[in-house]
Protein backbone atom coordinates (compact mmCIF):
# COMPACT_ATOMS: atom_id res chain seq x y z
CA UNK A 1 0.00 0.00 0.00
CA UNK A 2 1.18 3.72 -0.55
CA UNK A 3 1.24 6.24 1.59
CA UNK A 4 -0.83 8.16 -0.21
CA UNK A 5 -3.29 5.58 0.14
CA UNK A 6 -3.00 5.31 3.94
CA UNK A 7 -3.91 9.30 4.34
CA UNK A 8 -6.47 8.60 2.61
CA UNK A 9 -8.04 5.77 4.28
CA UNK A 10 -7.40 8.43 7.90
CA UNK A 11 -9.25 10.84 6.30
CA UNK A 12 -12.40 8.99 4.73
CA UNK A 13 -12.66 7.19 8.34
CA UNK A 14 -12.10 10.62 10.57
CA UNK A 15 -9.60 7.56 12.49
CA UNK A 16 -5.92 6.42 12.42
CA UNK A 17 -7.32 3.97 14.88
CA UNK A 18 -5.20 0.42 14.72
CA UNK A 19 -6.29 -2.78 16.82
CA UNK A 20 -3.34 -4.96 17.88
CA UNK A 21 -4.80 -8.62 17.12
CA UNK A 22 -2.82 -10.38 20.48
CA UNK A 23 -5.11 -13.31 20.64
CA UNK A 24 -5.09 -15.12 24.13
CA UNK A 25 -6.90 -18.11 24.37
CA UNK A 26 -7.78 -17.93 28.27
CA UNK A 27 -9.05 -14.52 27.25
CA UNK A 28 -11.68 -14.96 24.53
CA UNK A 29 -15.42 -15.85 25.18
CA UNK A 30 -16.34 -19.90 25.90
CA UNK A 31 -17.93 -20.49 23.73
CA UNK A 32 -15.10 -19.67 20.68
CA UNK A 33 -13.43 -22.45 21.81
CA UNK A 34 -15.61 -25.05 20.75
CA UNK A 35 -15.32 -23.66 16.82
CA UNK A 36 -12.77 -25.45 14.69
CA UNK A 37 -10.53 -22.33 15.20
CA UNK A 38 -10.85 -19.93 17.71
CA UNK A 39 -7.87 -17.69 16.99
CA UNK A 40 -9.12 -17.11 13.76
CA UNK A 41 -13.22 -17.10 14.52
CA UNK A 42 -12.24 -14.54 17.55
CA UNK A 43 -10.44 -12.11 14.89
CA UNK A 44 -12.65 -12.19 12.17
CA UNK A 45 -15.96 -10.97 14.48
CA UNK A 46 -13.57 -8.09 16.03
CA UNK A 47 -12.72 -6.97 12.28
CA UNK A 48 -16.58 -7.57 10.88
CA UNK A 49 -16.87 -5.65 13.94
CA UNK A 50 -14.61 -2.57 13.99
CA UNK A 51 -13.15 -1.99 10.30
CA UNK A 52 -14.71 0.95 9.20
CA UNK A 53 -13.46 2.49 12.96
CA UNK A 54 -9.69 1.57 12.25
CA UNK A 55 -7.40 1.89 8.95
CA UNK A 56 -5.11 -0.74 10.39
CA UNK A 57 -4.58 -4.16 11.65
CA UNK A 58 -1.65 -5.35 14.01
CA UNK A 59 -1.50 -8.88 14.79
CA UNK A 60 1.65 -9.54 17.37
CA UNK A 61 3.87 -12.91 15.93
CA UNK A 62 4.09 -13.94 19.79
CA UNK A 63 0.41 -14.27 20.16
CA UNK A 64 0.69 -16.99 17.29
CA UNK A 65 3.86 -18.24 17.77
CA UNK A 66 2.51 -19.69 20.92
CA UNK A 67 0.11 -21.65 19.40
CA UNK A 68 2.59 -23.43 16.95
CA UNK A 69 1.40 -24.48 13.66
CA UNK A 70 -1.98 -24.19 14.16
CA UNK A 71 -1.51 -20.51 15.69
CA UNK A 72 0.45 -19.51 12.00
CA UNK A 73 -2.10 -21.06 10.08
CA UNK A 74 -5.15 -18.92 12.13
CA UNK A 75 -2.25 -15.93 11.33
CA UNK A 76 -2.36 -16.83 8.03
CA UNK A 77 -6.23 -17.37 7.57
CA UNK A 78 -6.37 -13.44 9.42
CA UNK A 79 -4.68 -11.76 7.26
CA UNK A 80 -5.95 -13.68 3.92
CA UNK A 81 -9.19 -12.38 5.22
CA UNK A 82 -8.29 -8.97 5.91
CA UNK A 83 -7.00 -8.44 1.98
CA UNK A 84 -10.50 -10.17 0.96
CA UNK A 85 -13.00 -8.34 2.56
CA UNK A 86 -11.03 -5.18 3.65
CA UNK A 87 -8.65 -4.56 1.14
CA UNK A 88 -8.15 -0.62 2.04
CA UNK A 89 -6.95 -1.67 5.54
CA UNK A 90 -3.22 -1.20 6.16
CA UNK A 91 -2.23 -4.44 8.13
CA UNK A 92 0.94 -4.67 10.29
CA UNK A 93 2.98 -7.94 10.92
CA UNK A 94 4.57 -6.87 14.92
CA UNK A 95 7.20 -9.39 14.50
CA UNK A 96 10.21 -6.88 15.86
CA UNK A 97 12.64 -9.20 13.38
CA UNK A 98 16.11 -7.58 12.70
CA UNK A 99 19.11 -10.66 11.53
CA UNK A 100 22.27 -10.49 9.13
CA UNK A 101 21.24 -8.77 5.82
CA UNK A 102 20.94 -12.68 4.43
CA UNK A 103 18.64 -13.58 6.91
CA UNK A 104 16.72 -10.54 7.08
CA UNK A 105 15.41 -10.97 3.79
CA UNK A 106 14.22 -14.51 4.81
CA UNK A 107 12.04 -12.57 7.29
CA UNK A 108 10.96 -9.92 4.40
CA UNK A 109 9.93 -12.64 2.09
CA UNK A 110 8.24 -14.26 5.28
CA UNK A 111 6.15 -11.15 5.96
CA UNK A 112 5.88 -9.23 2.85
CA UNK A 113 6.10 -11.53 -0.35
CA UNK A 114 4.00 -14.35 1.14
CA UNK A 115 1.75 -13.29 3.88
CA UNK A 116 1.58 -10.20 2.01
CA UNK A 117 1.41 -7.80 4.81
CA UNK A 118 1.61 -3.84 4.33
CA UNK A 119 4.34 -3.28 6.96
CA UNK A 120 6.32 -4.96 9.92
CA UNK A 121 8.39 -4.02 13.06
CA UNK A 122 11.92 -4.23 13.36
CA UNK A 123 14.50 -4.33 15.79
CA UNK A 124 17.06 -1.56 14.78
CA UNK A 125 20.34 -3.14 17.07
CA UNK A 126 21.69 -4.86 14.32
CA UNK A 127 21.88 -1.81 12.57
CA UNK A 128 21.73 -0.57 8.29
CA UNK A 129 22.81 -4.36 6.77
CA UNK A 130 19.63 -5.57 9.20
CA UNK A 131 17.20 -2.99 8.11
CA UNK A 132 17.85 -2.83 4.26
CA UNK A 133 16.10 -6.18 3.60
CA UNK A 134 12.97 -5.10 4.38
CA UNK A 135 13.21 -1.31 3.17
CA UNK A 136 14.23 -2.91 -0.90
CA UNK A 137 10.54 -3.88 -1.03
CA UNK A 138 8.43 -0.94 -2.52
CA UNK A 139 5.13 0.15 -0.99
CA UNK A 140 5.93 -1.97 1.62
CA UNK A 141 7.18 -0.68 4.75
CA UNK A 142 9.78 -1.38 7.85
CA UNK A 143 8.56 0.20 11.35
CA UNK A 144 11.69 0.65 12.89
CA UNK A 145 11.33 0.64 16.97
CA UNK A 146 12.65 3.25 18.32
CA UNK A 147 11.24 4.62 21.79
CA UNK A 148 9.20 1.74 23.29
CA UNK A 149 6.25 1.68 25.62
CA UNK A 150 7.84 -0.61 27.81
CA UNK A 151 9.61 0.24 31.22
CA UNK A 152 12.70 -1.19 29.72
CA UNK A 153 13.05 1.07 27.09
CA UNK A 154 14.63 3.22 29.70
CA UNK A 155 17.45 0.39 30.12
CA UNK A 156 19.47 1.20 26.44
CA UNK A 157 17.21 3.88 24.43
CA UNK A 158 17.57 6.37 26.55
CA UNK A 159 21.45 6.08 27.08
CA UNK A 160 23.68 9.20 26.15
CA UNK A 161 25.87 8.47 23.17
CA UNK A 162 28.45 10.49 21.91
CA UNK A 163 25.45 13.33 20.92
CA UNK A 164 22.48 12.69 21.59
CA UNK A 165 19.99 9.50 23.25
CA UNK A 166 20.52 5.99 21.77
CA UNK A 167 17.48 6.79 20.46
CA UNK A 168 17.47 9.37 18.42
CA UNK A 169 20.57 8.31 16.87
CA UNK A 170 18.59 5.47 15.34
CA UNK A 171 16.08 7.77 14.08
CA UNK A 172 18.65 9.94 12.52
CA UNK A 173 20.80 7.58 11.29
CA UNK A 174 17.89 5.39 10.13
CA UNK A 175 17.27 8.72 7.42
CA UNK A 176 19.86 7.84 5.59
CA UNK A 177 19.78 4.23 4.42
CA UNK A 178 18.17 2.99 1.10
CA UNK A 179 14.46 3.84 0.48
CA UNK A 180 13.80 5.48 4.12
CA UNK A 181 10.58 7.01 2.89
CA UNK A 182 9.04 3.49 3.62
CA UNK A 183 10.49 3.96 7.13
CA UNK A 184 7.82 4.82 10.09
CA UNK A 185 8.70 4.31 14.14
CA UNK A 186 7.12 2.90 16.87
CA UNK A 187 7.11 5.51 19.54
CA UNK A 188 5.05 4.43 23.07
CA UNK A 189 2.33 6.54 24.29
CA UNK A 190 3.54 6.62 27.73
CA UNK A 191 6.48 8.94 26.33
CA UNK A 192 4.34 11.75 25.45
CA UNK A 193 6.73 14.92 26.41
CA UNK A 194 9.13 12.89 23.90
CA UNK A 195 7.25 13.05 20.55
CA UNK A 196 8.19 17.16 20.28
CA UNK A 197 11.80 16.12 20.08
CA UNK A 198 11.00 13.31 18.21
CA UNK A 199 9.26 15.66 15.42
CA UNK A 200 12.17 17.50 14.96
CA UNK A 201 14.07 14.67 13.52
CA UNK A 202 11.84 13.04 11.74
CA UNK A 203 8.53 15.67 11.07
CA UNK A 204 7.27 13.36 8.21
CA UNK A 205 7.63 9.80 9.18
CA UNK A 206 4.32 8.19 10.20
CA UNK A 207 4.52 7.21 13.64
CA UNK A 208 3.24 3.59 14.83
CA UNK A 209 2.13 4.32 19.20
CA UNK A 210 1.25 1.71 21.33
CA UNK A 211 0.81 2.44 24.64
CA UNK A 212 -2.76 4.33 24.61
CA UNK A 213 -5.02 3.21 27.43
CA UNK A 214 -3.76 -0.39 29.04
CA UNK A 215 -0.70 0.91 29.28
CA UNK A 216 -1.42 4.28 30.31
CA UNK A 217 -0.98 6.70 27.47
CA UNK A 218 -2.42 9.87 26.77
CA UNK A 219 -4.24 10.19 23.28
CA UNK A 220 -4.21 14.07 23.58
CA UNK A 221 -0.91 14.32 25.01
CA UNK A 222 0.79 12.15 21.85
CA UNK A 223 -1.64 13.87 19.24
CA UNK A 224 -0.72 17.60 20.57
CA UNK A 225 3.26 16.95 19.78
CA UNK A 226 3.21 13.91 17.43
CA UNK A 227 0.32 14.70 15.02
CA UNK A 228 1.97 16.24 11.25
CA UNK A 229 -0.08 17.32 8.41
CA UNK A 230 -0.63 14.16 6.95
CA UNK A 231 -1.72 13.22 10.57
CA UNK A 232 1.48 11.10 11.02
CA UNK A 233 -0.06 9.02 13.66
CA UNK A 234 -1.57 5.25 14.20
CA UNK A 235 -2.42 4.76 17.39
CA UNK A 236 -2.79 1.17 18.34
CA UNK A 237 -4.79 -0.23 20.68
CA UNK A 238 -5.04 -4.31 21.54
CA UNK A 239 -6.46 -5.22 25.08
CA UNK A 240 -8.72 -2.27 25.89
CA UNK A 241 -10.51 -3.06 22.96
CA UNK A 242 -10.02 -6.98 22.17
CA UNK A 243 -10.90 -7.46 25.80
CA UNK A 244 -13.57 -5.64 26.55
CA UNK A 245 -15.89 -7.95 27.38
CA UNK A 246 -15.41 -11.61 27.67
CA UNK A 247 -18.85 -13.08 27.03
CA UNK A 248 -20.47 -13.51 23.56
CA UNK A 249 -21.04 -9.87 23.03
CA UNK A 250 -17.11 -9.05 22.83
CA UNK A 251 -17.39 -7.92 19.38
CA UNK A 252 -20.10 -5.74 20.01
CA UNK A 253 -17.82 -4.47 23.02
CA UNK A 254 -15.15 -3.90 20.92
CA UNK A 255 -16.62 -1.75 18.75
CA UNK A 256 -18.41 0.40 21.56
CA UNK A 257 -14.55 0.73 22.34
CA UNK A 258 -12.87 1.36 18.65
CA UNK A 259 -15.78 3.75 18.56
CA UNK A 260 -14.94 5.78 21.29
CA UNK A 261 -11.16 6.17 20.18
CA UNK A 262 -12.35 6.85 16.73
CA UNK A 263 -14.75 9.95 18.07
CA UNK A 264 -12.01 10.73 19.93
CA UNK A 265 -9.87 11.08 16.97
CA UNK A 266 -12.64 12.57 14.60
CA UNK A 267 -12.49 15.65 17.19
CA UNK A 268 -8.48 15.60 17.27
CA UNK A 269 -8.42 15.56 13.61
CA UNK A 270 -10.74 18.31 12.64
CA UNK A 271 -9.48 20.66 15.27
CA UNK A 272 -6.10 19.84 14.22
CA UNK A 273 -7.40 21.13 10.16
CA UNK A 274 -9.09 23.73 11.76
CA UNK A 275 -5.55 25.12 13.24
CA UNK A 276 -3.46 24.32 9.97
CA UNK B 1 19.64 -28.74 29.68
CA UNK B 2 21.76 -27.39 32.27
CA UNK B 3 25.23 -25.86 31.90
CA UNK B 4 27.20 -28.92 33.37
CA UNK B 5 25.93 -30.94 30.98
CA UNK B 6 26.75 -28.75 28.38
CA UNK B 7 30.80 -28.63 29.21
CA UNK B 8 30.70 -32.20 30.14
CA UNK B 9 29.34 -32.61 26.35
CA UNK B 10 32.28 -30.36 25.13
CA UNK B 11 34.75 -32.62 27.20
CA UNK B 12 33.30 -35.39 25.80
CA UNK B 13 32.93 -34.86 21.95
CA UNK B 14 36.38 -32.29 22.57
CA UNK B 15 34.07 -29.85 20.74
CA UNK B 16 32.44 -26.29 20.73
CA UNK B 17 30.65 -26.55 17.61
CA UNK B 18 27.43 -25.53 16.59
CA UNK B 19 25.87 -25.76 13.52
CA UNK B 20 23.47 -23.40 12.01
CA UNK B 21 20.66 -25.05 10.43
CA UNK B 22 19.75 -21.72 8.00
CA UNK B 23 18.05 -24.50 5.28
CA UNK B 24 17.85 -22.43 1.49
CA UNK B 25 15.69 -25.04 -0.68
CA UNK B 26 17.41 -22.84 -3.74
CA UNK B 27 20.55 -24.37 -2.51
CA UNK B 28 19.96 -27.82 -1.43
CA UNK B 29 20.87 -30.96 -3.61
CA UNK B 30 18.18 -31.20 -6.35
CA UNK B 31 17.17 -35.00 -5.36
CA UNK B 32 15.88 -34.17 -2.04
CA UNK B 33 13.26 -31.54 -3.66
CA UNK B 34 11.29 -34.80 -4.90
CA UNK B 35 10.86 -35.52 -0.90
CA UNK B 36 8.07 -34.81 0.64
CA UNK B 37 9.80 -32.45 3.12
CA UNK B 38 12.77 -31.19 1.29
CA UNK B 39 13.80 -29.26 4.59
CA UNK B 40 13.46 -31.78 7.27
CA UNK B 41 15.04 -34.84 4.96
CA UNK B 42 18.15 -31.93 4.73
CA UNK B 43 18.65 -31.63 8.35
CA UNK B 44 18.45 -34.81 9.07
CA UNK B 45 21.08 -36.28 6.73
CA UNK B 46 23.30 -33.12 7.95
CA UNK B 47 22.32 -34.17 11.56
CA UNK B 48 23.25 -37.78 11.41
CA UNK B 49 26.30 -37.31 9.56
CA UNK B 50 27.78 -34.14 12.14
CA UNK B 51 26.05 -35.13 15.45
CA UNK B 52 29.39 -36.56 17.09
CA UNK B 53 31.30 -33.42 16.00
CA UNK B 54 28.93 -30.82 17.02
CA UNK B 55 27.48 -29.82 20.91
CA UNK B 56 24.95 -27.93 19.16
CA UNK B 57 22.71 -27.00 16.51
CA UNK B 58 20.91 -23.78 15.68
CA UNK B 59 17.75 -23.19 13.34
CA UNK B 60 17.50 -19.74 12.41
CA UNK B 61 13.64 -19.33 12.53
CA UNK B 62 13.83 -16.77 9.47
CA UNK B 63 14.96 -20.06 6.81
CA UNK B 64 11.85 -21.92 8.12
CA UNK B 65 9.29 -19.20 8.24
CA UNK B 66 9.79 -17.91 4.75
CA UNK B 67 8.62 -21.22 3.40
CA UNK B 68 4.87 -20.47 5.61
CA UNK B 69 3.54 -22.82 7.08
CA UNK B 70 5.82 -25.78 5.69
CA UNK B 71 8.47 -24.34 6.99
CA UNK B 72 7.18 -24.65 10.69
CA UNK B 73 6.00 -28.25 9.84
CA UNK B 74 10.07 -28.96 9.50
CA UNK B 75 11.01 -26.87 12.12
CA UNK B 76 8.91 -28.81 14.63
CA UNK B 77 10.25 -31.71 12.67
CA UNK B 78 13.79 -30.93 13.48
CA UNK B 79 14.04 -30.03 16.86
CA UNK B 80 11.36 -33.17 17.40
CA UNK B 81 14.20 -35.60 15.57
CA UNK B 82 17.11 -34.11 17.69
CA UNK B 83 15.47 -34.57 20.84
CA UNK B 84 14.58 -38.38 20.50
CA UNK B 85 17.48 -39.25 18.35
CA UNK B 86 20.53 -37.02 20.24
CA UNK B 87 18.92 -35.81 23.80
CA UNK B 88 22.36 -34.83 24.68
CA UNK B 89 22.80 -31.75 21.73
CA UNK B 90 22.10 -28.33 23.09
CA UNK B 91 19.51 -26.44 20.74
CA UNK B 92 19.11 -23.05 19.85
CA UNK B 93 16.46 -21.34 18.33
CA UNK B 94 17.57 -18.32 16.36
CA UNK B 95 14.87 -16.02 16.97
CA UNK B 96 16.21 -12.97 17.85
CA UNK B 97 13.08 -12.08 19.67
CA UNK B 98 12.20 -9.06 22.10
CA UNK B 99 8.89 -7.70 23.12
CA UNK B 100 6.87 -6.12 25.64
CA UNK B 101 7.30 -8.47 29.10
CA UNK B 102 3.54 -9.58 28.25
CA UNK B 103 4.37 -10.88 24.51
CA UNK B 104 7.93 -11.68 25.56
CA UNK B 105 6.10 -14.54 27.43
CA UNK B 106 4.40 -15.68 24.63
CA UNK B 107 7.70 -16.40 22.58
CA UNK B 108 9.36 -18.28 25.58
CA UNK B 109 6.01 -20.43 25.87
CA UNK B 110 6.55 -21.04 21.42
CA UNK B 111 10.41 -21.55 22.21
CA UNK B 112 10.87 -23.32 25.40
CA UNK B 113 7.54 -25.33 26.09
CA UNK B 114 6.37 -25.81 22.69
CA UNK B 115 9.44 -26.87 21.14
CA UNK B 116 11.23 -27.42 23.67
CA UNK B 117 14.52 -25.53 22.57
CA UNK B 118 17.33 -25.34 25.06
CA UNK B 119 17.89 -21.89 24.07
CA UNK B 120 16.93 -18.45 22.16
CA UNK B 121 18.73 -16.11 20.99
CA UNK B 122 16.98 -12.48 22.20
CA UNK B 123 17.21 -9.03 21.57
CA UNK B 124 18.28 -6.86 24.20
CA UNK B 125 16.56 -3.47 22.53
CA UNK B 126 13.43 -3.41 24.38
CA UNK B 127 15.81 -4.08 27.70
CA UNK B 128 15.17 -5.59 31.15
CA UNK B 129 10.97 -6.63 31.18
CA UNK B 130 11.72 -7.92 26.99
CA UNK B 131 14.11 -10.33 28.41
CA UNK B 132 12.95 -11.51 32.03
CA UNK B 133 10.10 -13.61 30.46
CA UNK B 134 13.34 -15.73 28.84
CA UNK B 135 14.93 -15.99 31.84
CA UNK B 136 12.60 -16.64 34.00
CA UNK B 137 12.59 -20.53 32.72
CA UNK B 138 14.73 -22.74 34.59
CA UNK B 139 18.00 -24.90 32.71
CA UNK B 140 16.74 -23.08 29.58
CA UNK B 141 19.47 -20.37 27.84
CA UNK B 142 18.54 -16.49 26.97
CA UNK B 143 20.89 -16.03 24.22
CA UNK B 144 21.35 -12.03 24.14
CA UNK B 145 22.88 -10.37 21.05
CA UNK B 146 25.73 -8.19 22.35
CA UNK B 147 28.28 -7.63 19.53
CA UNK B 148 27.45 -9.22 16.30
CA UNK B 149 29.38 -10.11 13.42
CA UNK B 150 27.74 -8.31 10.75
CA UNK B 151 29.15 -4.97 9.03
CA UNK B 152 25.79 -3.38 10.84
CA UNK B 153 26.88 -4.04 14.50
CA UNK B 154 28.96 -0.84 14.04
CA UNK B 155 25.82 1.65 13.50
CA UNK B 156 24.66 1.45 17.15
CA UNK B 157 26.33 -1.82 19.14
CA UNK B 158 29.60 0.21 19.55
CA UNK B 159 28.18 3.73 20.20
CA UNK B 160 29.74 5.56 22.97
CA UNK B 161 27.09 5.73 26.25
CA UNK B 162 27.86 7.38 28.89
CA UNK B 163 30.75 5.27 30.28
CA UNK B 164 31.40 2.68 27.80
CA UNK B 165 30.37 1.28 24.55
CA UNK B 166 26.72 0.43 23.92
CA UNK B 167 27.57 -2.98 23.82
CA UNK B 168 29.40 -3.42 26.98
CA UNK B 169 26.65 -1.39 28.47
CA UNK B 170 23.85 -4.74 27.67
CA UNK B 171 26.73 -6.86 28.95
CA UNK B 172 27.20 -5.33 32.47
CA UNK B 173 23.84 -4.35 32.62
CA UNK B 174 22.24 -7.97 31.97
CA UNK B 175 24.56 -9.37 34.59
CA UNK B 176 22.02 -7.60 37.15
CA UNK B 177 18.83 -9.20 35.63
CA UNK B 178 16.89 -11.82 37.36
CA UNK B 179 18.30 -15.65 36.68
CA UNK B 180 21.31 -14.15 34.99
CA UNK B 181 23.13 -17.26 35.39
CA UNK B 182 21.06 -18.51 32.44
CA UNK B 183 22.52 -15.83 30.04
CA UNK B 184 25.11 -16.41 27.09
CA UNK B 185 25.77 -13.57 24.58
CA UNK B 186 26.33 -13.57 21.24
CA UNK B 187 29.59 -12.37 20.15
CA UNK B 188 30.92 -11.48 16.85
CA UNK B 189 33.98 -14.04 15.24
CA UNK B 190 34.57 -11.02 12.93
CA UNK B 191 35.31 -9.28 16.02
CA UNK B 192 38.04 -11.17 17.66
CA UNK B 193 40.13 -8.22 19.06
CA UNK B 194 37.06 -7.44 21.35
CA UNK B 195 37.03 -10.78 22.99
CA UNK B 196 39.73 -10.09 25.64
CA UNK B 197 37.93 -6.84 26.89
CA UNK B 198 34.27 -8.69 26.67
CA UNK B 199 35.91 -11.29 28.98
CA UNK B 200 37.33 -8.78 31.84
CA UNK B 201 32.85 -7.99 31.44
CA UNK B 202 31.74 -11.33 31.47
CA UNK B 203 34.52 -13.72 32.54
CA UNK B 204 31.94 -16.87 33.30
CA UNK B 205 29.49 -16.49 30.40
CA UNK B 206 29.23 -18.56 27.23
CA UNK B 207 29.58 -16.89 23.91
CA UNK B 208 27.56 -18.02 21.19
CA UNK B 209 30.31 -17.11 18.44
CA UNK B 210 28.85 -16.45 14.31
CA UNK B 211 30.94 -15.23 11.42
CA UNK B 212 34.08 -18.29 11.56
CA UNK B 213 34.09 -19.12 7.76
CA UNK B 214 32.15 -17.80 5.54
CA UNK B 215 32.00 -14.33 7.17
CA UNK B 216 35.67 -14.49 7.76
CA UNK B 217 36.51 -14.43 11.82
CA UNK B 218 39.05 -16.75 12.97
CA UNK B 219 38.92 -19.67 15.38
CA UNK B 220 42.32 -19.39 16.77
CA UNK B 221 41.75 -15.91 17.47
CA UNK B 222 38.58 -16.08 18.81
CA UNK B 223 39.62 -18.75 21.41
CA UNK B 224 42.91 -17.00 22.02
CA UNK B 225 40.76 -14.32 23.73
CA UNK B 226 37.49 -15.95 24.15
CA UNK B 227 38.11 -19.35 26.21
CA UNK B 228 37.50 -19.63 29.78
CA UNK B 229 37.78 -22.57 32.36
CA UNK B 230 35.00 -24.26 30.84
CA UNK B 231 35.75 -23.73 27.74
CA UNK B 232 32.95 -20.78 27.31
CA UNK B 233 32.33 -20.44 23.66
CA UNK B 234 30.13 -22.16 20.98
CA UNK B 235 31.44 -21.49 17.75
CA UNK B 236 28.87 -21.64 15.11
CA UNK B 237 28.83 -22.24 11.31
CA UNK B 238 26.13 -22.75 8.97
CA UNK B 239 26.49 -21.90 4.94
CA UNK B 240 30.79 -24.10 5.75
CA UNK B 241 29.29 -27.07 6.45
CA UNK B 242 25.45 -27.24 4.93
CA UNK B 243 26.46 -25.93 1.63
CA UNK B 244 29.88 -27.73 1.58
CA UNK B 245 28.74 -29.55 -1.93
CA UNK B 246 25.36 -28.87 -3.78
CA UNK B 247 24.89 -32.82 -5.22
CA UNK B 248 24.47 -36.06 -3.48
CA UNK B 249 27.35 -36.19 -1.27
CA UNK B 250 26.48 -33.19 1.08
CA UNK B 251 26.17 -35.07 4.08
CA UNK B 252 29.67 -36.89 3.48
CA UNK B 253 30.77 -33.31 2.42
CA UNK B 254 29.41 -31.75 5.29
CA UNK B 255 30.92 -34.13 8.01
CA UNK B 256 34.28 -33.72 6.49
CA UNK B 257 34.03 -29.90 6.94
CA UNK B 258 32.58 -30.28 10.39
CA UNK B 259 35.57 -32.71 11.25
CA UNK B 260 38.01 -30.16 10.44
CA UNK B 261 36.53 -27.80 12.50
CA UNK B 262 36.73 -30.79 15.53
CA UNK B 263 40.10 -31.46 15.11
CA UNK B 264 41.07 -27.71 14.86
CA UNK B 265 38.93 -27.54 18.39
CA UNK B 266 40.17 -30.17 19.78
CA UNK B 267 43.96 -28.89 19.23
CA UNK B 268 43.13 -25.90 20.79
CA UNK B 269 41.33 -27.92 23.74
CA UNK B 270 44.47 -29.94 24.17
CA UNK B 271 46.32 -26.89 24.19
CA UNK B 272 44.43 -24.78 26.81
CA UNK B 273 43.93 -27.75 29.19
CA UNK B 274 47.95 -28.01 28.98
CA UNK B 275 48.00 -24.69 29.68
CA UNK B 276 46.44 -24.32 32.63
Amino acid sequence: MTREKLIEQIKQKQSFLCIGLDVNLSKIPKHLLETDDPIFEFNKAIIDATHHLAVAYKPNTAFYEAYGIEGWIALQKTITYLHNHYPEIFTIADAKRGDIGNTSGRYAKAFFENLAFDAITVAPYMGKDSVEPFLAYENKFTILLALTSNEGAFDFQTLQTEKEELYKKVLQTSQSWKNAHNLMYVIGATKASYFKEIRKLVPNSFLLVPGVGAQGGSLEEVCKYGMNKDTGLLINSSRGILYASGEKDFALKAKEEATKLQVAMQAILSAHSANK
